[in-house]
């Protein structure tokens, strides 16, 4: 029997989520709507073809990119939401109709949290105080600080914005740039950073990867900050000119607190372990325990958005 | 001549100060009123004994103790303003009469930073990416957060404070506790403690050392946190019971953050310095540039109020 678009949307009514407990917490749910839970990871616990029938939202387990061999089992498929920011690659592999949601807020607290560590123990010299700590030193010494300092944000959204929030409290000074200017929320445009890099303490780049904004920051932007500067990188490892980097932190001119580095995973014997003055943490600043409960806070938004046929947040633009 | 106190008084008009420069950023001073620098360390630098003897207020250099050395050449000496927060050992050294004012909250921002810092390094691992950064290591891992936990501070006042803006622009639960409960400020009171801890991710404590508060913070406090707690001492280290500490780290049950041991400066075999998931700063809250600016500000505002003969901020009681 053939079923019209129509009466196939609405029985898919169900939705499929990551996440346990979730009913426990946040149940019950809408009248009609049935939610069954798959991790993507456990072997062989899919849900029986019939349920996957029902799956009307599929919300993607996070971090787990073989789960996508479940996407021909859900044949009324209505929606997607994926718990990542950045979706460009599952994209290709959804059949046409099917809405696309990503996962936009979702690792801003914790991505901002680890930048601000990053700060903090740059500005504060916590490298050192490990490997004093270690070798049996205790020799105290007066160090920089993050409070008066000028703090330039490069690619400010939403991450940005947190980030703000927090180094706002730290009473550091905030400078805000994205592509392009918006005036009326103080936003700078790149193109303005030869003028306002000579006044920074501090250089945060938040930027996404894409061909205008790889190797953005390099050797002129470099050559523009203050003696002492730090740079650090929370976006994307590409967007800054590593070599140079490594030629202004060799006799430490600039410092650097890098969450992501150009290669990645920065390999054993990169110079970047060994420049002084930089520090790196190996692509971690979006996955801590600030993620899970942001992210259950999102599914169960959605649930409700979805029984009650109102639009999805965060829709992702396909084409 | 015999001069009358009243005199005298007037006649001490000028100010002694550490830090270079003042005249040039914050002057012109009021009228009748000479500002004199003199920074406690550079040999026979102090300024001649007709200048001494113009001196009413004497802000002490920070963190030079010999520098009391110059009190008895203050002969018409009516107040002393020290940088420090802590002056009991200044109380014995002045002259009756002598008025004593301390630099309550010159630390705060600095204190409140590095306590920040040491709370995100704990709870995102910084420690172990900063070996791996030397080891060549890339093994990343969800860690921690500070976002949706529940830090209770011991001790809460101006650091205290100072500290909870930045918890909260970090997403933290504050809970504030002092000797004294001060329910119109929803301070609890420490002996509230038991109570509190159970529901506790993070304690910090933010006391001074006095005999009420050595060892506050021991068996009983520590055995009442959940597991994987976290521990942070910016106050002073006989505060916290260091055996007690040890146990309760030894099989990774608690963790903890100290820029204060005990004893201090921490041996450099010391259990503690290789006690698993504890990091030590040795004693560097205090001590950043956020310091710098705070101490101007105070002193300009004092040479203002002892001009225009107004009382002077942050006084000490003695006796």
């Amino acid at each position: 029997m053939t079923r019209a678009l129509h009466d196939t949307a609405t029985d898919a009514t169900d939705v499929l989520v990551p996440l346990p407990d979730l009913d426990r917490r946040h149940g019950p749910w809408p009248a009609g709507v049935g939610v069954h839970v798959w991790d993507g990871v456990t072997p062989g616990s899919e849900p029986a073809e019939d349920v996957l029938a029902r799956v009307g939202l599929w919300v993607m387990p996070y971090a787990v990119p073989d789960a996508v061999h479940l996407l021909p089992r859900l044949p009324h498929l209505r929606a997607v939401q994926s718990l990542s920011a950045g979706v460009e690659k599952l994209l290709p592999l959804l059949p046409p109709g099917v809405g696309l949601h990503n996962g936009r807020g979702l690792h801003d607290a914790s991505t901002a949290e680890h930048a601000l560590g990053l700060i903090l123990a740059a500005q504060r010299d916590l490298p050192q105080w490990v490997s004093d700590q270690a070798a049996g030193r205790w020799e105290p010494h007066f160090t920089r600080s993050l409070a008066d300092t000028t703090v330039t944000i490069v690619g400010y959204g939403s991450i940005g914005a947190a980030l703000e929030q927090r180094l706002l409290a730290c009473e550091a000074h905030v400078v805000r740039v994205a592509r392009r200017a918006r005036p009326e929320q103080h936003v700078h445009a790149v193109a303005e950073l030869p003028d306002l890099l000579p006044a920074t303490d501090i250089v945060v780049l938040v930027l996404p990867e894409n061909p205008g904004t790889v190797g953005l920051f390099g050797v002129k932007e470099l050559a523009a900050l203050p003696d002492g500067a730090l740079v650090v990188n929370v976006g994307r490892g590409r967007t800054l000119d590593t070599q140079a980097l490594l030629d202004e932190t060799r006799d430490g001119r600039l410092r650097a607190a890098l969450d992501v580095t150009d290669p990645e995973p920065l390999p054993a014997d990169h110079p970047l372990r060994r420049a002084p003055g930089v520090l790196v943490t190996p692509h971690v600043a979006g996955g801590s325990a600030a993620f899970r409960p942001r992210a259950e806070r999102l599914i169960v938004d959605q649930i409700h958005r979805f029984a009650a046929g109102r639009p999805l947040l965060h829709p992702f633009p396909r084409d």
